[in-house]
């Protein structure tokens, strides 16, 4: 496996504050890696909501069910994350690690199952040991402090080559309150909770709803937005937490109140910046690729197109080799069975046309076009020339590398 | 590019016997390649009846559109195939580069343009300049003979390592009659006409309607049972001729004829062997994939759950890392959207159950399958406990040398 990071990682990685109501700690807890930390406890004061959205796979893993169950309460005390193992595909022992982990996780911090979330990355079908919690989570829970936000952001970390973290500062009524986000990524990424994993937290008063709307309407254009290879994981996870400890903050208990506004934004930042290093960092990524989709009929349509464009290993691979190979988009565009004219269609590679109204664009310098492909972001972008329907993901190229990490992953 | 030939290509190929009516003969026209021949023309008698099926891209190539067009006739004189060059996205200039190539091709072979089936194969988006034909195609026709159909099956050869030709003797009536089939594949290859390009004749005296019903029963298990790549291609185009040249065999005229029942199974047998065949030599491919689903809601889920395992690029490259790793199996049948209980569904590779019910099977040997995933062909096979819908797809696996294939094609 490479250990090589991401020639796309983030040149500037943020300083975060601490968030009132947080605490964290990391552990190495032997699950599966040797040499480093694996667990990953937030704690969470009294009165913090909670919101999520989670993979639409129909074989989740046992951590996803654990936390659509617990969810309806709407109150988290305390959240678990491990690296190595997603506890997938593991029958009764599965959901009986889950309970466990979970009863293990209410005593080490002194609240109900009730209120424990679970998010668990890595291999799929081999049994979680939960007893390995055993202790671990007692001394988490005594040495977790308000910082250390990246080694949090490493913990729970599997084939990403860089930890992911963003943060923001915004104001709600006249009360200064803070989101921090963490995400991890690599493969397996896919539309419909793109994520694997990501938790954000804010200080600010939201009602669960609140939150959950924030969430759900956040993840369409970032998360959701992004796919690596098309394969959606079993463990897909986002979960929100609201601590409500920033001081003199006003209590937000609906979605449209307009006191919202601004958080509401900042905290789209923070998902969006998630997402992004989600995809600088696919596995074996060279090249971070967005393709913008305009003029389809409509904005799911494009958003289809897009992503049939995204997905398509040939689209992919082209990039990987520096090739303006735009016939490929043409061929991506035309299996997406969305509503397409092949003499309206065009299409530009960082800002150069190179195809308009179904042939090549005949002022396009080859050469010209041959260079800005070694640029590390190609934009590519389609015209359908149809309709009013955009829309924007990211993804990135398909290398050797990918090929590599995924025929070595489990052996 | 790779010039090795697949390890996965058939050992024996058949003696390919004439067929009464069709006549070939190829040319190097310089198309795009150097040193190899890169145009077919094949000649049909009059009276040869023809049928096709072709991608369902949005954006087909200029030849697919010409192909729809003339098929309402159904009636062909001559069939002219280049390679090197898809003349796909290439606007007016495609469509009159088809028109040109038609009329070169009747004026040579004297009959009507109506008559005249073109196909292209090769890169998009560049102009095909059908002049070229010119000169080519008379040659060709005073040159054409009935044996010749390893050549024929070489020239229309992109990155395709080996020619893919098949054969099939049966009795129509109290007649002998004959099918041959060509195709090529490789890349670009998925669902809704998988071909890229395969062209079957016949001697038997079928119309244009019994020999369309053939085709369209015939490729839902076999070209449209194969995917690469999951990337469907501008150009995929299914042909099928019928002479009627052969002696004392009766006119079938009815699809439901009881006559047809023999003819009919040979012929599904030709094209499922093509098809076989451009698995095996899909880009970079190391090992054959058999993925069978059963016990499925409908036969149609079983389809897109099968296809949902054979697009995995995580399935894939376990599989050409050797790796039986089924949780990505698991992964990509819930991902498919289609029913699936976790907790019913089974999974074996080569014969050796690795999953029941919802968890690893116990008293599966990590060694003995790891010794299995050694074999040339993979069989995996999912159950789903839920009904009795079943399918079965053809892929192979996903190889650095995919990646390299891709990565290099066009510069």
């Amino acid at each position: 496996m490479s250990t090589a990071i991401s020639p796309l990682a983030p040149t500037d990685v943020p300083d975060m504050p601490v968030i009132a109501g947080v605490r964290l700690a990391t552990a190495a807890a032997g699950i599966r890696y040797k040499g480093r930390t694996d667990v990953l406890l937030a704690l969470l004061d009294k009165g913090t909501t909670v919101a999520g959205v989670f993979t639409r796979s129909k074989c989740p893993s046992a951590a996803v069910d654990w936390c659509r169950a617990k969810l309806k309460g709407g109150q988290a005390r305390a959240l678990v994350v491990n690296s190595g193992n997603a506890n997938a595909f593991t029958g009764k022992t599965g959901k009986q690690a889950t309970t466990l982990t979970a009863a293990i996780a209410a005593k080490a911090t002194g609240s109900s199952p009730d209120n424990i979330f679970l998010a668990s990355t890595g291999v799929i079908g081999e049994p979680l040991d939960a007893t390995k919690f055993n202790g671990v989570l007692d001394d988490l829970a005594l040495r977790a402090v308000p910082e250390g936000w990246l080694d949090a952001a490493r913990a729970i970390m599997t084939t990403d080559t860089f930890p992911k973290v963003a943060t923001a500062t915004v104001r709600l009524g006249k009360a200064k309150v803070t989101i921090n986000g963490m995400a991890k990524g690599a493969g397996m990424i896919a539309p419909d909770m793109a994520t694997m994993l990501s938790f954000v937290f804010t200080d600010a008063p939201l009602s669960a709803s609140v939150l959950q709307s924030l969430l759900k309407t956040g993840v369409a254009d970032t998360f959701n937005a992004v796919t690596i290879d098309g394969d959606t994981s079993t463990s897909d996870t986002l979960l929100a937490f609201a601590t409500g400890a920033a001081k003199d903050a006003p209590k937000i208990s609906r979605a449209s109140d307009p006191r919202l506004k601004a958080f509401a934004k900042a905290f789209h930042g923070v998902l969006a910046n998630l997402a992004e290093q989600v995809a600088r960092d696919g596995e074996g990524a060279r090249k971070l690729i967005e393709i913008t989709v305009e003029g389809a009929t409509s904005n799911a349509s494009a958003r289809r197109i897009a992503m049939s464009i995204a997905n398509s290993p040939l689209v992919k691979t082209a990039v990987a080799g520096e090739d303006a190979n735009w016939g490929r988009v043409v061929m991506a565009v035309g299996k997406a069975g969305e509503p397409a004219d092949r003499d309206k269609l065009s299409i530009s590679f960082n800002g150069i046309r190179v195809a308009h109204r179904g042939a090549r664009d005949p002022s396009y310098d080859e050469a010209e076009v041959s260079k800005l492909m070694k640029q590390q972001t190609i934009r590519i972008k389609v015209g359908l020339g149809l309709g009013k329907g955009r829309d924007r993901v990211l993804t990135c190229d398909l290398t050797k590398e990918y090929v590599a990490i995924n025929g070595d992953y489990r052996s």
